[in-house]
């Protein structure tokens, strides 16, 4: 019976396991660390996840997106789909964060992104899952980290892949002391390969009064630059509910204790919620681009913190053509800015060829649009 | 292939396409300024929204609304419905959200709303849509502004009309040095018209153990004022992610960059959402008032700010017969309050007539409520 | 018709009401007082809820939860499930939230809970209530206020028990110059009772690639501390957000302007939300302990404001046999930290037996975990 005497206390100080008969637990799981990898090692990740309709709406209500396609039933089956996809994004995020754990928990930073693709579309009630293999590994100079170079595919419940991703990533070495001097780096084509086949219905003539935009892939031209014009600020909690959302739990993001002790002295915003915010401010000019095909490759910058405003350009670097008559694709550069507007800067480089520090986002990928019809 | 070495670099400031070989895309939707509307000109809104459970709890958890018919579909099916209805509120932003871009993307103020109705219910799988006619233009003497008046109609997929409001909305002039002294200003009506068939199923008797409220119609008197006792504070992130869950991209709301360098110095609350917020303090007190017939008029009489603490009272401004038995009608006016308590104030208005500046809203609406059994 | 001149005006000063022609309501629901609970009285408090998807997003993106059971439809029917089953502690939210209003609202603290259970297991789609019987009555010696104690059970739409739990609150008395002397204390036993039949479906092997964890049942040994490495902050939007989804109507969690006249000065983070919080960081080393079966007592041992990083510690009190071959329970104790490591603390008391100010949650709970196979 609990002595109600002392009602806010729920075990007494005798009770209170103390250090000399309790065991310190080694059930705890601390990351993998450099030397935890193997070149061609496979990792199955952990956390099936079921897609719904509450995944939805927060990441509309976390982005602001508006791409119509995924905002619409109704639209979605005259596109020719059962019911709305899913924003590729979204998708993105919620595979991607089961690799946190295995890859990159003990990451000094995430350094690069390549040859991402999207092979098939997911819908609310789909689950999706996550394999990695490592493909590469090269130990730093400095003896205290490496680099670890993953191949991640994405499956859904029918073993159909949704995401292909190649990313690379510093991780600090659990032993500083020894060197292997590794040095295995894989080779990354610059751009996503383009199918013959893409999982897009066949589209009919597009209602540019339903999709908000009325431009499609004849009206680009390569070297055009898209100045958008909205500007998203993101808030702790905004960043941190995305995040968690994603079941993505890297430390940096969400432990502002623990960062108040590192030089950046805060939490940092996942770079994938920057690249949301980005992808959100590119639809004005980019209505109809409502499919992401493939990422060819992503850097962040600089960090993005709480309270900064994200603002985004986008220039047209190639137009595609596809032996499908109904749609085009789009090689895009998408640049997300910090507390500037897209119209105030020119080159994202300084006179040393380095990124400027409001440029937090380079972002190269590849969109299907309709042609005109 | 990617140079390695230049780990976080997409790409180069060579490939970097520089102001000399690009060009600037006019692709860019800047939205209507006030010489772009005419009378008589039908806008339909882009991006139908099917509307989720996702929404629902959205809702909820923005709001902490706690009506009971919008909260359970056991309750909803007693009360004759198949499953729960929307928010009225909800509906409203979600549909109304669609018409920034077209309306208010310059606005300089939304002045105004008048006979706002919601002939029909919404459920979670509808699709919403809206449509607007421009029924007035008046231009500011000042020649650097002018009035839209607009009357919008929102339906569901099977073309049902679900909202049916008219607002005025002050909009930036294109070139402030064109006069043309229009001057169309349209009449409202000072409440919205009460049919005969109101789409509410006939009610039996209602158990107050689970709605919250004992008091029915004939419990109310006019002249009563109800000084609602819970208080609300919104945050940056509460108020920023219900306008981008309703896809209101009024620039205004969620770039704080911009927001500085004018004289508020920060981010402007969505109006609608400090409706919503009244709305759900009002619940104690009208806990069985769970559905808005309509909106006479509304005025956002000074600006709310993240940090400030909603409070509401309401007056019963008249008690309205319908020719069901079961229901009535009450005229409400609630007044949503800043920073102050409800029984705090006495008049709303100083010795001028001004509205006083801890008054942010003045809601006068229509709700309907079961009558004793 | 609207005076247009007015735009922003809808009520004139004259029209305002003025306290010498309106009356004051009396409809505004108080709450209750500790003089208005009676022993064996009982409550239907109000407002079922039909729990959502939108819900169970919510609740992942407030907490950043990993249990994979609740993560995913195809993972719950290898269980035997037909489809995940909520989170035990969302439910018990939801649930709980409900009581605020009649129970709580005049609460100066949450004292203490005790033999909560989980008798059978809820799903989206599901609607809940809740019903109280009032168990106990202390006065407290200065007569300003009184211990309440209660009894509540929860239900789904089919009348199943869902939540069993007793707490007990100190209450506000309305008239502090009468003492009753009431001194009614109930008795509760320390752990909650563990039935013959639990309804769990009948275990296979689990997949520990899927669930992220490797340990189960025998592997934990009594007295085992479980140092979790994670932190999470929590802010102000974040816990008024889960709050609010919980219907959860006590004013401290969500008014700064009223708690800017305490002494604590700002709102009090909802302590079941530290609950979650904790529980969601000590996933890492308990991945597999995916049902929460009983808590057995709480204590919220100091309060939590936005800003705080929670760290947890989690203790294995006892092991526990059941007559089912394919699953065991852990009687275990999580404790919550605020802005501290949990490697950084070793007792949570200080020398006087009081609890250290760095801890927040004193949990004592029961798990169900499988064996292995």
């Amino acid at each position: 019976m609990i002595d109600l005497k002392k009602l806010v206390k729920v075990h007494s100080k005798e009770e209170d396991l103390s250090a000399s008969n309790k065991t310190i637990s080694n059930k705890i799981n601390t990351g993998n660390f450099f030397e935890d990898f193997i070149i061609g090692q496979k990792i199955t990740h952990p956390l099936p996840r079921t897609i719904t309709d509450g995944d939805v709406s927060f990441y509309i209500a976390l982005t602001g997106s508006r791409f119509a396609l995924n905002s619409s039933d109704e639209l979605a089956r005259e596109f020719g789909y059962e019911k709305k996809p899913l924003d590729d994004l979204l998708m993105f995020h919620l595979t991607f964060g089961k690799s946190v754990q295995d890859i990159s928990l003990n990451a000094i930073a995430n350094l690069g992104y390549a040859q991402i693709s999207f092979a098939n579309p997911v819908f609310v009630g789909d689950t999706v899952n996550l394999e990695t293999e490592v493909i590469g590994l090269k130990e730093n100079s400095s003896g205290k980290s490496g680099v670890v170079y993953v191949h991640s595919i994405g499956y859904n419940q029918n073993k159909q892949e949704v995401l292909n991703l190649k990313r690379w990533v510093m991780v600090h070495k659990r032993d500083k002391t020894v060197n292997s001097g590794i040095n295995e780096v894989p080779s990354f084509e610059k751009t996503t390969e383009i199918l013959e086949e893409i999982q897009i219905p066949t589209l009919g003539p597009i209602d540019t009064n339903v999709t908000g935009g009325k431009y499609f892939w004849e009206d680009y031209v390569e070297g055009e630059r898209l100045n958008h014009s909205e500007g998203i600020t993101v808030d702790n909690s905004d960043h941190t509910l995305a995040t968690k959302l994603y079941q993505n739990n890297a430390k940096v993001h969400f432990d502002d204790f623990m960062m108040q002790s590192t030089p950046v002295g805060q939490r940092l915003m996942y770079g994938g919620h920057v690249i949301s915010i980005a992808r959100s401010i590119s639809f004005n000019g980019l209505q109809n681009a409502q499919w992401i095909y493939a990422i060819n490759s992503g850097a962040h910058a600089n960090p993005t913190f709480a309270g900064d405003t994200i603002y985004a350009f986008t220039e047209v670097i190639e137009k595609i053509e596809h032996s499908r008559s109904d749609i085009g694709l789009l090689r895009l550069r998408t640049v997300g800015l910090k507390n500037m507007k897209a119209t105030d800067i020119d080159s994202t480089f300084d006179e040393n060829g380095k990124y400027l520090k409001n440029v937090v986002l380079d972002l190269d990928y590849t969109v299907v649009i309709p042609k005109k019809q």
